[in-house]
């Protein structure tokens, strides 16, 4: 009951959170004029004399981009330097004040803005890039740095950053290692784990933890730096980044496929892998539901030919060093799919310049707004094996016809999408409206499917403060206490961003 | 004083040694029935009765393959099931008994073996396949299976292991990860902390903590299992390991070059990685001292030119989807290469059949075993940037022509060979035999160089009980208190591997 309880009002307090903040205490008009005087040069924005900033100027702070998670934080600090994020963490730490970590503040998942009064320390002030060395491609960069500053950097040195997502414009390359950021690039350049090659830390006593290696191989006893890729600032501040960089690729092309049914998707990977193999950069699902959505909010419909009952389709993306070379091996491809014996795919496109390049990727991209023009979405970020993407759909579509609430009773579509070659469906359901009678009909349900196959119940948004109540469903006990017991250890006063991940 | 002292005896007890196991009690007879008792069916080895087994018997247990470690334990277990793994360790815990986990017993760096009678719990016959997924080429296996008939499993089903090391046909997979072994496919397919997806542990108080996810993407808190990626068995016993296989390349291809000197090796670098982007898989580098001690000891002289006095070779090598596309790029890349202003390089072989592919593959593997033909080597394997490869070689042959013992006093040659892609060096210095006065001319001097390179003492080899003394040319203070931390936390009895990693 109380689970339940805590899934229907996500952004509310559940008990468990007072005791979080118990221990602790607001900060005051003698704390902010104290760190005012320690830290001359320091930007800082409160609504406390002497700044007496209005609480709107906090808005931006205080509250998430979706406007769904806000916050009451007194004052933000916008530190320039490592040394002044020590210095201020170390005096929340002897003050046992809340602090909350803030990159770009794009998360989905309410895990960078306070809970209640917590201090905010963004980083948007720590934006410089440290060092790159163009024969090894390693990035050494401040975590303020914005993603898509540090791809600008990049392009005339021939490389890319090794992720790539939709926040790039915003988010931080801090917040992207606290969040464990996955993206459109990860079936080709793998994840954050592997591409992230060392990390400086200020722990939330203050100290500087320094694993800012920019070798590729470093075995030389535990992996410390991995436990803040994906902590969301629970277990200390990432202040600097050493990141792998991929060179770029010459050549880009994408391909959108209408295929009968999702029968024939697993086939149709193993085909394209098989032809395209290493240059394979993109294997993208929607569902028919998706593609009609798309189409009614404003795309033009890419296929010239008649798709008839097509139920699914898939945008495939190759990336390699020499054009020719990727073009034959694409249209051979698209010959044997065209030719199969089993009609493997109904049609296909092929993008023949770069606009419509970047029109088959506006389809694939314009989902999540479309769906915005359509209705209020319930939107779930899962990982499961990809073969049961359709199923998954399905038996939450069955399962919500049953509760009274589909298509008659609020929700007007359940559809999927999501990156296949990762195995992470984008579960939605659009309704006319939120209301806790579909949400109990959609939870835990979802996350009990997510559970029975093992999966993920969030592929790449985190937890945050909107998932810690269920967590259970992804991870076992032993391994849930064995969290706490880590954030214990890094965090025995609690201060660093309370109420998030592991409660 | 103390510090050399410890480098000088690197298979020896060092003073703080004793401390680690003075809490802990050695294995009885009455203890062995017990453990038999309990564990039917679990094959032991012990020179207690009722086993009577041999010292002999156990020898292969007590030292590791290069016979440079001993250790004395009178016990060895090989539990089947991770149910009997829990149960063992248990018992350990109960009884603090110290454990020293095994695998194929390859490791380098005495992390395998006994450093006085701890219990040797060998995991080879934890050897099955528990399942492999054709489509995401997730596979989960036990930790005893040996990595070579890992990749004999998956070659029908065209997939690969992402790794690659020359004692495939004896390491075991939960090995390779506990030591986070690199190898010969990192350049291609990344680290382990990238390929593993999911890890079985057995904790140091017998827990199961099960981590066996088969979901390439999740986010759900903090990712404990990458702390035992290269723990050494010191955190717990991995059982069971699910990592992500690549498919199959259909076409291999390698090159040798031989190159003026040095200074050429980042332009080509350069042009070999514009040239063949993503299918390049290795780019090895040896010095011409390394390539005349492997053509002394057998090697047939690769070229049928004349390479005057070329310095050092590359060996690089692709592996891609197409055969005809990847050939048209290297053939491009030697036409470039041989017509290049700067004299890029002297000559070049590409292999023309399988056999030429292997004899130039046979050329660099087989500098090892060409050294112990040569004398007796002090090994070094360390991560610097890999433009500073000669620098670092040329400094040590210098600093021991300073000290009296090269080129006469003992030391034949000073040469280098290694993954130059990956910036790890593999720094070797052929001697008429060991001698404290050579170690003490080449330890800490060459430590710290690395230091000075912010580089890593051990680019894949690890720490085991050989470099524990000298962790911290590479790591901080900090990181290593916290090391100890996360050791305490796990382990706080300290049965697991004891005198392993960090002491």
């Amino acid at each position: 009951m109380l689970r339940s309880l805590r899934i229907i009002s996500p952004s509310g307090f559940n008990r468990t959170r007072p005791r979080l903040f118990s221990s602790l205490r607001s900060l005051t008009e003698q704390d902010v004029s104290h760190l005012a005087s320690i830290l001359p040069s320091t930007p800082i924005i409160s609504t406390f004399s002497p700044f007496n900033n209005s609480k709107d100027e906090l808005d931006s702070f205080n509250t998430d981009w979706m406007k769904k998670y806000h916050g009451n934080s007194t004052t933000v600090v916008k530190p320039r330097s490592t040394e002044e994020v020590s210095q201020i963490v170390h005096w929340c730490w002897e003050n046992r004040v809340a602090i909350v970590p803030q990159g770009g503040n794009t998360g989905l998942v309410g895990g960078g803005v306070p809970l209640k009064d917590e201090l905010v320390i963004n980083l948007g002030n720590m934006n410089k890039i440290r060092s790159f060395d163009p024969v090894s491609g390693i990035l050494v960069a401040e975590s303020g740095c914005v993603l898509e500053s540090l791809s600008e950097y990049l392009a005339p040195k021939g490389h890319i950053m090794p992720l790539d997502l939709g926040a790039k414009g915003s988010c931080q390359i801090g917040g992207n290692v606290s969040t464990n950021a996955g993206g459109l690039r990860l079936l080709r350049y793998g994840s954050l784990h592997g591409s992230v090659l060392g990390l400086e830390v200020v722990l939330p006593d203050g100290t500087i933890l320094d694993q800012l290696s920019t070798v590729r191989k470093d075995n030389t006893g535990y992996d410390l730096k991995q436990l803040f890729i994906g902590a969301e600032g629970t277990l200390g501040i990432v202040t600097g980044v050493s990141i792998l960089t991929p060179a770029a690729p010459k050549a880009l092309n994408n391909v959108l496929l209408a295929v009968p049914n999702f029968s024939k998707i697993i086939p149709i990977f193993r085909t394209v892998r098989a032809h395209t193999s290493e240059i394979l950069s993109a294997f993208e699902f929607f569902d028919r539901t998706a593609y009609e959505i798309v189409c009614r909010h404003g795309h033009r419909r890419p296929f010239q030919e008649d798709i008839g009952d097509a139920q699914c389709f898939i945008l495939l993306e190759t990336s390699g060093g020499r054009k020719e070379h990727d073009e034959e091996k694409l249209n051979d491809l698209l010959g044997t799919l065209m030719n199969s014996e089993e009609n493997l795919i109904t049609t296909g496109v092929l993008a023949q310049s770069p606009f419509q390049f970047a029109s088959i990727w506006a389809m694939r991209e314009g989902i999540t707004e479309a769906l915005t023009k359509e209705g209020k979405t319930y939107k779930y970020d899962i990982s499961i094996p990809s073969g049961s993407f359709k199923d998954v759909i399905d038996e939450i579509r069955e399962h919500l016809r049953a509760q009274g609430v589909y298509p008659e009773g609020g929700v007007k579509a359940v559809l999927g999408y999501g990156h296949f070659g990762d195995g992470n469906l984008h579960l939605n359901v659009v309704t006319d409206g939120y209301s806790p009678k579909i949400a109990s009909a959609i939870e835990p349900r979802i996350y009990e499917i997510v559970s029975r196959y093992r999966g993920s119940i969030s592929a790449e948004h985190g937890i945050g403060s909107h998932k810690t109540g269920v967590l259970h469903y992804s991870k076992g006990e032993v391994s849930r206490a064995w969290m706490k017991k880590i954030k214990d250890l890094f965090d025995e006063r609690g201060i660093m961003n309370p109420g998030k991940v592991i409660i």
